[in-house]
This record gives C-alpha cells, structure tokens and sequence, in this order.
C-alpha cells in the first residue's frame, strides 16, 4: 500500500513510518517540524538525542521495504497539503500531525486557541483534499482515549445503542474531554464523522491510550534512527516519565490520589494497530472508531510498579503524591471496550517488568540529558 | 442588570438588545460589523432597510431603559474583548456574535474554516476573559436545535440519562451536526461545558430553533431601528424566506420531500427567552441547556401554510420542491423536548395566520428591494 503518514517525525509517527515501510508498504511522511520547536519554547528536550528528519529518512532508505520520502509541510497549508497528497497518491492516510499535549493545551489562552486551531484546521484542510482529490483513500485519525472522560457507565468504542423512552438509536458515544487538547480530538471526531456522512469519506478513528515504551525493532536499527523520549511535565506521559523519574533519583510524581485509571498500549502494539487498520479499511461513508489500548492501570498502580522494578536495580524510588495540577476525578469508575483490534488480529504486548526495566536502563544511559526542572508539573488547570 | 450583548447588530442580536434595554437593563452592544460584509460578499441584502449601528444606537438612546452603549469589536481580537468586559462590567452576557448560516459554513474549505475558527476562537476568547476578569458572570450562549441532528429517540435539553449494562450515568446529548455550521456550535458546547466544569463558570446554552418574524415591539417604533430581513438561499431560513418568496410571485421552495421537521420560534419570544435566561443564572459551575423553541414544524406544512394565507390575499403562491443542495433525511422522527423556559416563565407567541400575513406584507412593502437571483440554492453539501 502506498501510505502517508502525516506527523511522521513525531514520538508514534517515526515508529510508525518505519515499521510499515519495512513491512514493504510505500511510505511518505510529512511534518512541520513543529513539535522540535515546541522543545526549544519549553526548554525541554528529548532524553535520547534524535537526528533531523532528513538524516533520520536518508539512514532509514538503505533499510526501506519500498520507497520512503519526506515531506515538509505544514496541515495548515492547504496548497501545500493537496501538492502532497496529489504527488504521492496515498491509499491510505495516517494523521497523527496535531499538537498532543493536554498541559500544553492548558499553558494559557494562546496556547488554548493554538492547539484547538491548529488540529481543527489541519483536519478540516486533510478532509477537504480527501474529498478534492483523494475520495477514496482511507483516512486513519489519530484520536485518544481521553476523549471519553470517565462516564459512571461502560464506554465503548466510538457508538453507544441507547434504549430510550421506548425507542431505539445507535449515537455517537458522549464526550466529556478532560483539557483544550481533548477538546480539540473531539471537535476532529464530530468533524470526521461529518464528512464520512456527507460526503462517502471512509475513515478510522484511533482512539488511543497513553503509549509507552520508546524504541521499536526498527529504531533500534541505527542510532540515528532512534525514537524521541519526552520525561517532562507538558509532553511526558505517565508510565514513561516514572521510568526516567526513577533513573533519575527523582521522585515518582503522582498526581493527586492516583485513583486515575487509563487504558494503556505498548509503542510497539501502536504501529501494528495502524497498519491494521490500514490493511481492513473503512467502507466508503463509514466513520469507525477504535479504541486502541491493551490494558487499564490506576496511576498509582503504574508508580508503585515502576517502585518494584526499579528496587530490583537497587535503585530507591520515593512515590511522592503531588497536588493534581489538573481538574479531574481521582476516584472513579472505568471500564472501557477494546474489542475491534483484536479481532482484526492484535496480539498485544502486555506491560511485563522487563519492558519497565529496559525503559528505565535507556534513562541510566542517557541520564546526563536528563533536565530535572523540567519535570515537576507547574501547568495547573486552574 | 448590566448585560453585554455579542453579535447585537444581528438579526436575533439588536431586537434582544432593544427588548433588554426597554425593561430597564443597562446594556451593552458588541459586534464587528462582519454580517453586513458578508452581504457585500453575497451580493445579499436586507429585505427591510437597516441603519448603520451607530445611527442606530443614537436613535435608541431616547427610549432607552438604562444605559445603552456600542462597541465596535470582533470577537476574535482577545485584547478588545477584554477591555470590552472591563469596562462595561456585566452580569451577564449574550453570545449571538457568530458566523450563523449552514450554507455560508458549506460554501467551500475557506468559508468552513472561517466559519470554525471564528465561532471557536470567539467562544474560547470570551470563555478566558471570563475566567480572568469576570468569573461570576453569567454566559448566556446561542446554540442551535440542529446540533442534535435527527436521532431515531426522543431529544432532551442537553443530557440524557442512559441506564447501560445495569449502570446509569447522565451525560452530554449525543451530537450529530448536519454542516459545518452546525459543527462549530457543538465545537462551542463542549469547550463551554470544560470551562464551567474546571473553571466553575456559569453557562446557559440555548439551543434556539428556526426564528421567524422580523420586527418586534421596539424595532417598530422609528424606521431607523428596523431589524435586518434575510430571504437569501445563504442567510434566509424557512418560514421568512417562503412568505418573501410569496410576495415576490417566486415559486415557494422546498428542499426535497419536504418532509425535514424542525422546532421553531417567533423573534418576539426569542428577545423574552434571554431575559428568562438572565434572570434565573446558572449556578458557578453549571452548564445548563435550554431547548428555545415552541412548535415543530415540517418543511413542506410550513409551505403548504404560507401558500394558504397567501391565497387570502390574493396571491397564487406555488410550491415547488426543489432538488435538495444538503445531504439531510428527508423523513424521520423527530420529538424534541422544550419545557425548561415554559417553567421559567415563557408563554409562546404560538405560529398565526396572522404572523405570516404580516410577514408577507412587510415583503410587499419593500418589494422592489427583492433580489430574485439570490433565492434559488447554489451552494450544496455535495
């Protein structure tokens, strides 16, 4: 298949790219370059040093399963966008191209209407070439878990059959997104289904849980193509950042109680699940949501884990429970479908104390890049 | 009460300012002038001639109830905004400023973007001043009904409670937005409801119906205080645009089968929905959902109704269905409930042969002002 991955120097768009290309499938990646930029604005960095774009695409081609190029552009530039699409002539598109980050989101108003903006309108420019120029290509978005809140009910994926009043309706499922960076895939998601309706797109929205792990077999294969890492407060997540935390000597930052549960997904189960979803697209018209996680774990659950692993390395990890910067249910009920992928043919990698151990080793190795100001959390929902 | 009233040059905004004033509140009209634009854009005009807001605002001023002042600010530009709410002070504040027509929202990529980023910029930046310097004010915010789409159960006013799997929780209403018009409005409920929920501001939202009639008890009084008329395919919407069309001997258009239901409501009860609204504030923290409409209508009675009254005046008024240039069902269920202002004191100005008479004369009064061309639709959501 020929695929474009847009977002494709990003933390799950490199892997991805690279897996699929070695699995023979024509690759394009695109991407601003924005996300380094945000680095240099927060004065963060990722803990493993990553090459540029285009030394990361021309290390990768002598190991490419078909043709592997990149493209720099911007979502938000339709004229640039459409050029892409048309050159490339992708069957299927994987848009992980948006501002991804809830604190970032959180900063202040500007950085509230950057990111609604941004994915907004990169999504909307996407769909319009889709329906311009590429009708029949299989748009695979890149949504998240957390667009669901935490109902007192099951969530399922994507559609809810409610028996109301005597009467009977499939809906989409009921949002209640916890930051403007949620906010923003729910506004993606409505708009999505829009077009599928509207105008016959086909399209599958991934709503994924927070991804750990770091590497892949095929980042591994070169230094130079070697993932990002992010430790710090805006773009680190949960089971990663606690790993880097511990290499560090760090506390484990736990937000508020920990009661907080979230379904959780292995980088490595990631690319497989989109090229999944690639290989069985949608149905012309069809808007289909996956939930993309493997498993669920209190934040708590998740510290104390890392705790256990790292105190079999001998190293002492303090779990240190913070004020929760955001405003959230610490205690609440969770219970979330994942069946879709799995039927397709998922075989998840579950968290086993040797993926813990392995991510805490890469932090010992890379521990004098470790910017220690930049983990406590100062971005507050207030 | 002091009440800031966005978007109160418009067609539902200046008659609410004028009803508001009237009773005595001070009040304050914000708007940027952009509708009057987009006519020029269209090659649109008002049916009904309209002075400039500031003739306006000085012809009031003699029969102003308080204090009654315009500013001349887009929603977009946040500094304006704020300095705006600064100044003036409100208790509460009517949010009508947005882009408000499906067709215009479905024009092209360009005129959907515009139509998003306008409406949610403008939402989100009032939502931040809000919280930074007027966190007990009181939102008042103009949704639509067409945010819930058509689903095959009944239609609550904002949430449902949903007993699943021996579990219930009440949650958002599911949205199922026909353009991208519509879109931006459900954009804006979920970004209100997150920032009444973590920043414990207080919102209501209406989700208004179709609003027929035109002038009201105020906007009678001097020519230059007149409200706006629209009959175009872009701005004009049902029942006004067929008694325009009645007076102008132009075939009475009906999209389809005709069979598409929708709640409607008189102007004169829109202007008393937001005084209902004011004076009973949500709670801090609430997000509360009105549906503003009286009666439900079907495209093709309300049609068969306007060519009735027509006929007693001696107009032969065709009705010609006409391709329909959106994707929507043509036949479905529809029963929407609307009984939260009724409590709150709403007693409906109930749809009369009266009102359509009056409407189609008004259209005959300013008959030669009628610009044909711009009736037939041309923009579709193909």
């Amino acid at each position: 298949m020929r695929i474009l991955i847009t977002g494709g120097d990003g933390f799950c768009g490199w892997p991805t790219a690279l897996y699929l290309s070695r699995r023979g499938h024509d690759i394009a990646v695109l991407d601003s370059g924005i996300r380094r930029e945000w680095d240099r604005e927060l004065g963060s960095d990722s803990l493993v040093p990553i090459a540029s774009l285009d030394e990361r695409t021309e290390t990768w081609k002598t190991y490419a399963g078909g043709s592997f190029v990149a493209y720099h552009v911007d979502m938000r530039d339709y004229d640039g966008l459409a050029r892409t699409v048309g050159e490339f002539g992708p069957d299927a598109i994987v848009h992980f191209a948006e501002q991804r980050s809830a604190p970032y989101s959180m900063i202040d108003r500007d950085h509230a209407v950057f990111t609604q903006t941004n994915n907004v309108v990169g999504t909307l420019n996407l769909l319009y070439v889709m329906k311009e120029i590429a009708p029949d290509c299989h748009l695979i978005k890149l949504g998240t878990m957390g667009e669901y809140g935490t109902p007192n009910i099951d969530i399922e994926e994507g559609y809810i059959t409610i028996s109301y009043k005597g009467r009977v309706d499939t809906l989409p499922y009921p949002k209640q997104p916890p930051s403007m960076y949620h906010l923003s895939k729910v506004h993606d998601s409505h708009n999505i289904m829009f077009a599928c309706r509207t105008w016959r797109l086909r399209a599958t929205d991934l709503n994924q849980g927070v991804v750990y792990g770091v590497q892949t077999e095929e980042t591994r294969l070169d230094p130079r193509l070697a993932n990002r890492m992010d430790y710090d407060q805006v773009f680190g997540t949960a089971l990663n950042r606690f790993c880097v935390q511990a290499a560090a000597s760090h506390p484990l930052t736990v937000y508020g109680a920990g009661g907080q549960t979230r379904g959780f997904i292995n980088i490595q189960d990631t690319v497989r699940c989109i090229e999944i979803a690639a290989l069985h697209p949608a149905e012309p018209g069809e808007f289909r949501v996956f939930n993309q996680f493997t498993e669920e774990f209190s934040v708590h659950d998740l510290a104390a884990r890392v705790q256990a692993v790292a105190a079999t390395m001998d190293i002492r990890a303090e779990l240190r429970h913070v004020p929760n910067p955001r405003v959230e249910s610490e205690q609440h009920y969770y219970h979330a479908a994942h069946t879709r992928l799995l039927e397709l043919g998922l075989t998840p990698h579950l968290l086993r104390d040797a993926t813990i151990r392995e991510i805490i080793e890469m932090a010992q190795e890379h521990q004098t890049r470790i910017r220690l100001h930049t983990i406590m959390p100062t971005v507050t929902w207030a």
